[in-house]
């Protein structure tokens, strides 16, 4: 008989019980834990786990693979409470958003023999908690990060990735550093902003007048209020030096924006159309290939593309524009051979 | 015989005569004229105005109210242009997303006699574009900002308020400098901060890493990109000031955002559970009353506001948060008044 064992079942804990339940493993139970005891209950009443342990060591007693899905600070105790009671070969996973810190405290508290892997589902609804929302099939089709330990198992790193897809997700394996620098840009970094964006116009003088006059554009872009605050804080503090770097970058590009309104319309248009050319590329997936440069093409007036420039006269301009450049550009060139450079 | 024109008949001029002529207002004539052929055409098969004017001197020609939809950029010479043609006690409002400069262009080129009520309904949904998405009912229930120029005359103002009831949308007065100071930041610098987060990342090296990495978070929070970037250019030009000041005010928070994450991870908690509560009062609609001080208070654990904290556990946390800072805030106190201060 294998053993599963998940601590922690909230909305992520109860949708791993679940998704495994309903695949049906053979010869395979799943032990669940968690601190709460309502959590327990639900868990329970949900069939989410096929038994409840009395204590995470319990559950974690003869489990080859161990399935860590509590608040990410806590990670470092439980993984120093459980380590006694793990096997050899065991592989235990996690699913916070920050993997550095992570896989420092596995290497300091889990024994030899013990493989750590790393793992991040993109699955969180930021506002959406508990097992009572949790659903089998929420990590289908979503991406799932997975940082294996330098020292983890092949077959370790097998039962994860076994686990990862059992529950329809697709794996995506980045290093623990990598993957914590790239979520930093494209995931906390957002979520700070528009904590920020919230909290400052919040505090302003006259806030009410901000508050009333807020439409669609300042709901949605501070919408990531609403979520947990334990995660943001826990993504905040176990990815801090990443995030700060993109603060410091994003407060860069704001200072470029900033001196760029001084410039002629024509440069500011060019910024924003730039923007919208490549905004919709990436909606449509294809600038994801390593070989594409950072410079965006017009697109020709009859393809797909110039159908998501929507209005003909933007099309117009943004053509018009884009000659006017090229002229310059040949301008430029010419005189530069006439002196000699280029 | 009332005369009516609009001149510019995309989404948001087109809207307006569809909803007045649905209006079915007695003894009046709605005229309208654009620049291009095939909105011209496309008004007229839609019934979006009674009549096509070969002009806009032709289209304001004995008109009571005039209506200028057009991109702001064109509105300083479009006033030149129709100024002639005017008659004395004729309204004139526009729909443009700022008002200081707009209402400074009417002022150098209306006549006497000619009074100018800039206008700002917050109805577009930024992605979408001309007469063929217009619809008649796209006011109603939305606000529409109104700043009346000093020396606007009464029944001018009533003209224009009259038009805004009758789309169906709620007036809501503003001097034209308050108007672009409020709606630059609750409007204009999320515009500016959703594509200055795409085009960022979008232009570091290893894109196509942080693009398909990219998550609900990212994709939310860049939305904006795939707006008209000739309104976000206008919006950026005619509102320039204002946007460079909350760039600025921007920058100052996130640095603020920055050095905290330096701090304990209770002062850490205590910025997102805040920004949460103060969040959720907000969608509430419940801290707009100007007497509402810029501190949260905990709510009841029984009230409405609690459900909204979603978890159990995190309400303890945010309990439990308050009573260490109300002691310290106590403790603080006595021993201010031991020191002889406070």
């Amino acid at each position: 008989m294998a053993r599963i064992a998940i601590i922690g079942l909230g909305y992520i804990g109860g949708s791993i019980g679940l998704g495994l339940r309903a695949a049906k493993l053979r010869d395979t139970e799943i032990v669940g834990f968690d601190d709460w005891r309502s959590a327990r209950r639900a868990a329970g009443k949900q069939d989410a786990v096929d038994e409840i342990a009395g204590s995470p060591r319990e559950a974690v007693d003869g489990a080859g693979l161990v399935i860590l899905a509590t608040p990410p600070a806590s990670t470092s105790e439980l993984l120093e409470e459980i380590a006694p009671a793990l096997g050899r070969g065991a592989a235990v996973t996690d699913t916070a958003a920050s993997k550095v810190k992570i896989e420092e405290w596995a290497g300091n508290h889990l024994p030899n023999g013990v493989s750590f892997i790393g793992g991040h589902p993109m699955a969180g609804d930021a506002s959406a908690f508990g097992i009572d929302n949790a659903s089998g099939d929420l990590f289908r089709g979503k991406r799932w990060f997975l940082s294996p330990s330098p020292n983890a198992s092949d077959s370790a790193v097998k039962s994860v990735l076994g686990m990862v897809r059992e529950l329809g997700a697709s794996p995506h394996f980045l290093s623990s550093a990598e993957h914590d620098y790239v979520l930093a840009g494209v995931s906390h970094l957002p979520l700070v902003v528009s904590s920020a964006l919230f909290t400052m116009l919040r505090g302003s003088e006259g806030w009410p007048d901000f508050g009333r006059a807020a439409g669609e554009t300042f709901r949605s872009m501070t919408a990531y209020n609403s979520g947990d605050p334990s995660m943001t804080t826990e993504i905040a503090i176990t990815n801090r030096e990443q995030v700060q770097h993109w603060i410091d970058r994003f407060v860069l590009e704001l200072n470029r924006v900033r001196n760029l309104l001084d410039e002629e319309e024509e440069e500011v248009f060019k910024e924003y159309s730039t923007a919208q050319i490549n905004h919709a590329k990436f909606l449509g997936g294809d600038d994801l290939d390593p070989d594409t440069g950072a410079q965006p093409e017009l697109p020709d007036a009859t393809s797909q593309m110039a159908a998501l420039l929507i209005s003909p006269r933007l099309y117009e301009r943004v053509r018009s524009m884009t000659k006017r450049s090229e002229e310059k550009e040949k301008e430029r060139e010419a005189r530069g051979r006439r002196w000699g450079r280029g």
